[in-house]
């Protein structure tokens, strides 16, 4: 009998208390850890592996640099019945967010909309976490933020000002999953075309344009061009609205004041997002807006597909059901961030993760 | 001497009388032919030519054929502090658009915020005039609409089941103009594709799919093939966001139950669109919000062009000092289009707005 080399997937929960004793032992409070601990391996069992625990090796150098504060005293600033500005302080992302998210519920609850924003936020996974509880609260969630880095130029410009300035979307259904969309304003993720770069693959045209306005098809000279918003003008203005809604308007940054919160780990950031919920009985019956939801997204899955294609998928489509496996199963951590994890564990003096490696 | 056969430019007062009278001439109330036909020509005055006097035919088409109501009852349908339904008992689309924006408006004076939708209204000419109002007093300004026919499948379909469902924002500045953005969710307007076509000229891949899903260039075998959204599944989606929250939410049309508005004009289209106001000082000082808007717009100007590109130009810039042009100097209205109204004046008796073809 051969010792088996293979890892097992690791429980969701057993996952959750790793990332909120190591929050812990960099002085975060224990119910702030909880929290995020909690918000970041959701993000991974909800599919958004490139927003999850992936990125607890970022938030730890800036905690430990001082570009994040470990222990926030979050405010809202200014307040309506429909509105509010919340100040985070500088804490984890998740935090401000999550009250942003609670907030703007209670808020249209109230008055049928809820509009809050953050500045002094911090990066805080996807934005699909923020929208998904309104979705299942039977309201209609937006949300947005500005990037955490510039890696995006103006539309025909070259100086990096602008994030990929991601907007997301969701409503609920009468189907398994809700409509949920969480979307870059950019055609391609860097993640995706280093991805391509690995495999030894070209990008299409379209994603990325050389510093010579010509189209860059060749992921691995990525750093001599750059990322192409969606439909030209149309995503780059779409991003500016987002900066001026997510950031301007909340007194955070956007432009060139954008710090990078990779390559800097020491400056505060002051990120923007806001998170939006609309109560559908203000508007209607909610049994009635589910049902039309459904039927439509029915008639979209009954369109033959274009030669090429498979059934039409909406934004959202077999999530929950990915999700409930993952839950079930543990999570596949991909070997690098396995080993990661592990070197976190040794650092922090908190006990490891994997049964398997220990 | 010989007679000139130049056309001069029509003044966009008389072009508005002339407007106003056509509609009253068909049994709209005088009140109401007034503000279309100032909010028609504004579209033309602010460069939106394709949504502004040019539709005049299609909106009597469907007066006349009873697809739409000249003497409207609108009607609040429901309400909050902050948000409110409007139905627009299916009257020409502009009045329950420019009602609901400026019930947004006085909603966001009071709360910080206003969300307005509209069931039962009709094509309203292009969603800028909508924002402009917001950005010019001060505050952002949102706005979407159920497009009024469906010419995009959904991503990887073949049915048309989706408009071009337009998105705006709006946001003020320092600058000579506000930030204005009107913007289809497919990469190209069939407008536009019709000109290509006119001029035998190619478009680009990445407007259109034919049937085999292969890309298609020529703009004449426009009918073999379907508009793409813009980002692919990005566009989609935010398509499908779009026409849930103007339509769905609103109990207004989408998907299957869209009417071809100019193909039917005899049934009510049950068109949805929603406005949205938000005021910037419930959320910090207005003039630190323009300031910074207006120094973010510098930094994306000073960017150095890509080959091939002119310098950075933001949405909406240069439209306030071409719209005083249009104004001072009068509306240069396309042959065909002065054709049409001379013929518009014949049919309805309503004295022409033309001098020099009286």
């Amino acid at each position: 009998m051969s010792v088996s080399t293979e890892v097992s997937p690791i429980p969701a929960d057993v996952l959750t208390r790793f990332v909120a004793d190591v929050f812990r032992s960099q002085g975060v409070r224990t119910e702030d850890a909880d929290s995020v601990a909690h918000l970041m391996v959701e993000a991974d069992v909800g599919g958004y592996g490139t927003h999850g625990v992936f990125r607890l090796r970022q938030y730890l150098a800036r905690l430990r640099d001082g570009g994040c504060n470990p222990t926030p005293k979050r405010q809202v600033v200014s307040e309506t019945a429909a509105t509010a500005l919340i100040d985070g302080d500088n804490g984890l992302g998740h935090l401000a967010m999550r009250a942003a998210c609670n907030l703007a519920m209670a808020k249209a609850s109230d008055v049928g909309i809820g509009w809050v924003g953050i500045r002094r936020g911090n990066h805080a996974g996807p934005l699909a976490l923020y929208v998904r509880p309104q979705a299942d609260a039977g309201m209609i969630g937006m949300a947005a933020a500005v990037g955490s880095a510039n890696h995006v130029p103006p539309f025909g410009g070259t100086d990096l000002l602008l994030g990929t300035n991601p907007i997301a979307f969701s409503a609920p259904s009468n189907d398994a999953d809700p409509f949920l969309l969480d979307m870059a304003s950019t055609v391609a993720a860097m993640g995706k075309i280093k991805v391509l770069a690995q495999r030894g693959e070209l990008m299409p045209e379209g994603w990325m344009v050389g510093k010579d306005g010509a189209p860059l098809t060749d992921p691995t000279r990525r750093g001599d061009g750059f990322l192409l918003p969606i439909g030209g003008t149309k995503g780059f203005g779409l991003s500016v609205a987002i900066g001026l809604l997510a950031g301007v308007l909340n007194g955070a940054a956007f432009g060139a004041d954008v710090v990078d919160f990779t390559s800097d780990t020491e400056s505060e950031t002051n990120t923007g997002q806001f998170v939006m919920a609309l109560d559908i009985s203000a508007f209607g019956d909610k049994a009635a807006f589910t049902r039309t939801v459904s039927r439509v997204f029915d008639e979209f899955r009954a369109s033959p597909p274009l030669p090429g294609h498979d059934t039409v998928r909406l934004p959202g489509e077999g999530k929950t059901a990915a999700a409930a496996a993952r839950r079930a199963r543990g999570l596949d951590l991909n070997p690098g961030l396995r080993k990661e994890l592990d070197k976190i564990a040794q650092e922090t003096g908190v006990p490891g993760p994997f049964v398997d490696t220990a």
